[in-house]
């Protein structure tokens, strides 16, 4: 069994995490810390866990973890990893952007459909962002081929639970119910790591990727549209999509247009492919949460730890 | 491996049967028949499963199916049964409402946690209804120390795909979203079953069980609120709800009043007992589709056939 | 023309207030008073008006102002009254709480259909709850003829708004949205104000009234439930309805269940009598930020100043 | 008083007319026709209207009304302006799709933001698109200055009441609620009018306009992003939109991204100029149902018939 802990313990990945873990095959959750809710049951901070887990926060992360989670939110990991109070021997999956983009660090960016091979052999893994897990799905095929060579446009759409769990304006029910908007337009934070992936399998990449991020009324998932203009057919980038993707057990090429809740509550991505009007367009759907961070975190520890990389990720979908 | 087949399978409860069973480790799902969808592909009609099975619909029923789940909707399930048309051998669990009250049938009343010893050596089970587990789990223990002695007050809420999947006045996004009305107050078709089961287990009951039934601008999940005037304390009470709950693992009785997403794409019930102003209150919740129609029948199944009654119910909650 | 002031000018009832006074044709906006959004176009805080109006908050309240609605919230009006810094002469509308219960004030409760003679000679007026508002439609004519003999039974649903600006964990989107919950049952404080209300027109009430307040995945609107045994027929119940409220223009007496969004961005109340199994049951719908609060604010502005009660009032309803 | 007549009474875009028309000071609302619904109360087919109005829906067109809206829904105009049914002199307001594309007709495009003057001379009217309306009111001023020579890239985002009626798998709330989907990308058929308007004020503009068209979880609203690489400054564009759209009063040019319920419930449009990445990025937002459907049908017939464009048009925003 993989002795696992989580730090950053009350958060929405966190608490995604804890609900995967406690029904994977080959994990025990061994050590949940948060300094806000130390000492009170995990289903305090998660009320659906009540009646799954008598499990309490810790205030200190026990130090036999084989890998730890960090979920304590963008700008805080580095301070951990750099604060010594870790395991030595454990393997590390940071949830936050803070190791995303190679630099003086250790951390290998933790997107199995792009990187297999390096992460089962690494100790320290970045987790992708969640536009970013889901834009790369739809341009990964396209850039192995070297076939992105004309400016890229991306319109995606989050859910809420995108912008974590402190209320803001942006997540009051009031205003967000019935409602749509669009932010960071053009400018989002994710382009760093999509194009970074995109450099790394297409030699010399250099267009632009326009993304507008959109807010949805509805808490779970994204939907991301991308196209460009290609001369090849449909069925040419179906086919290089399919080859693409025959390993990866959480990609379906679907020959349908995608809606998010095909794979809200999962850790699958279903993407399509199709030609209008002179460009390839492309759509894919993940749950942010699962496939776009604690899912994939999940992925990543199977392979980190050479099980399955599916051990602990079938899962029902709500689809409603 | 038990053979499962599903009758009725392009609908909603079928839909959440077959998702369940796909990762139900003692069941391989034999057929699946709709004659609307004929030969097509599961997820034609389950969009969600695309890329989970390429099973397809059948026309007929596999006659070497060990259960047969009737998943047709209300009405319909009588003739399928007196058709001849399924194994002989087979065991049957209804889902629909045509056999749950007594009669000349020989259909037992699949509640676990009222008739599970019955359940385990039964052949034919009528599935019970989702408002009706759901209030059933809030009067249970009451009735079984004969403390329905006076008017009961239910009100509850249930979420849209209880109404089925046929588009209707009621289930159109631009009129229920937003929203919130009541139907049939006072006189909902589920009253009939609710009150067999406490006249079974609180001899002479004779009260009147006031309903009003809410229609929530949301998709999934009941929410029931029942109290009634009681000199108990509300100790001794959840004391009482927890003897009685010991031994039923999806039911949980909870410090906290529960809201719909705790239990969403769980087979559990969460249930809460206070008082107030003389008046003992007991609310629950559970998700229609899984506690309330799939997730309960797989349970029947379980105990039916000798397995852990949890077995692949298990489920990861949606929690957002 | 009416000179207006608002204190408390930033939040939801406020909000309301100025998108009526706006259009309203007797009335000029005097002065909008806000600490937080001091010196700011009213438009950064309500950013719908952006385009209708560039008038900007004040902080402090001009002393020209006729009519001062208080819009602070519950427990700060009361500091406001006694700060003496209120136009001497100025009409008093508070939209919170404090007045509402009779005591050592001369703040009348402004419950039009209740009491509108004495609003239309009244100085200062206490607006009614919003919940309090659509129940004590729903009861004061069986009240008015001394028929609430019996326990009054009532669940009411609320839209999100009801619960203000502030985020909290209920109004946080990723948990409303698809979702369902009560709150302080059987204990609400507008229980307070319904049965003084009850008690002013039956004399010698004493019925409880059981309260069962939910929240609703919806932002605008309540819709409330109340049944009590009761001998009278349907028609002799409705044909009371009709005659009580012929006279009141804001309320429709409607032969159809009603549902929020009939009467949500209106000053409208609809009310639909029923009767089952020998209960008279009677469900109401309304805007909980119109005729909840700051429609019948205005409402009772155009009562104290000898206005058409609907002036400014007509509006449009959303509809979906 | 101008005598409407509305043909296609029972549906959406009739059902919003009709709340407009009654409560506009220069209206009697004469004629309202629907087959289905013939000899009913208008209520039963729009309940929001119980108490407003105790009309009828008629048979047949009264042939007294000075003008006639015709909302029997695209491919239906056509067929009642041949059949010479509508009365010789009255006005005409298509708001279906039959005759926004030049041809054979004397329908004028009635966009008032390009067309007002045309429109007040006119005698039949194609009111324009939801979507059409929204993308416009964003590209008309660049188009103007003869600045679109580039690629225009659309995403935009829609209402379900957009879909109408009819209730349909993708108005279905178990399937929209919490959901987003794309549809008909980068072919939808409100291009043709889009591209004809701008051809109209850009001489010998050529240029593809890529759409993406999304379903939200919403139901009255659009959102339209509209991008192109462009050498000018925001500042330089954002005055030019001013200058544009001074006259227009529906139209405010916003120093702050729109989101949808900022207009829902009017008929006005914010548009937004940001400059990033070397893009002029143009957002904009309107009420599909008020400026893209019934609420701009009404401007239309104000401007024809010589009264101020606003004319009951100044609505309440929903604002939540």
């Amino acid at each position: 069994m993989i002795k696992a802990g989580i730090i950053g313990g009350a958060g929405y990945t966190a608490g995604e995490l804890i609900r995967i873990l406690l029904l994977h095959p080959e994990v025990e959750l061994l050590s949940v810390v948060s300094r806000s809710h130390s000492g009170e049951f995990l289903y305090t901070a998660h009320p659906d866990l009540e009646g799954d887990t008598n499990l309490k926060f810790d205030s200190e992360l026990s130090q036999h973890a084989d890998v730890v989670f960090l979920c304590s939110g963008h700008g805080k990991s580095k301070a951990i990893v750099e604060g010594n109070i870790l395991p030595e021997s454990a393997k590390i999956i940071d949830l936050s952007s803070d190791y995303r983009i190679k630099g003086e660090h250790d951390f290998m960016y933790g997107l199995p459909e792009l990187n297999r091979d390096v992460i089962k052999t690494a100790s320290y893994i970045a987790n992708p962002g969640c536009f970013a897990t889901c834009i790369q799905l739809c341009l990964l095929p396209l850039a192995s081929k070297n076939l992105l060579n004309k400016p890229v446009h991306v319109s995606a759409i989050t859910g809420s639970t995108g912008a974590g769990q402190n209320p803001t304006d942006t997540t009051h029910f009031s205003w967000r119910n019935n409602n749509a908007s669009i932010y960071k337009p053009l400018k989002h934070q994710h382009l760093g790591e999509i194009k970074q992936s995109l450099e790394q399998i297409q030699e010399g990449f250099q267009q632009p990727v326009h993304f507008i991020p959109m807010r949805g009324a509805f808490t779970r998932g994204i939907l991301a549209t991308c196209y460009l203009e290609l001369d090849e057919s449909a069925d040419t980038i179906k086919k290089l999509f399919k080859e693409y993707y025959a390993g990866h057990p959480f990609v379906t090429v679907s020959d349908s247009s995608p809606d998010v809740k095909r794979v809200v509550s999962t850790n699958k991505a279903l993407i399509h492919v199709q030609k209008e009007d002179g460009q390839i367009l492309i759509s894919g759907v993940i749950d942010n949460l699962l496939k776009g961070a604690s899912g994939q975190a999940v992925q990543n520890m199977n392979l980190m730890f050479g099980l399955d990389e599916t051990l602990g990720l079938n899962l029902k979908a709500i689809a409603f």
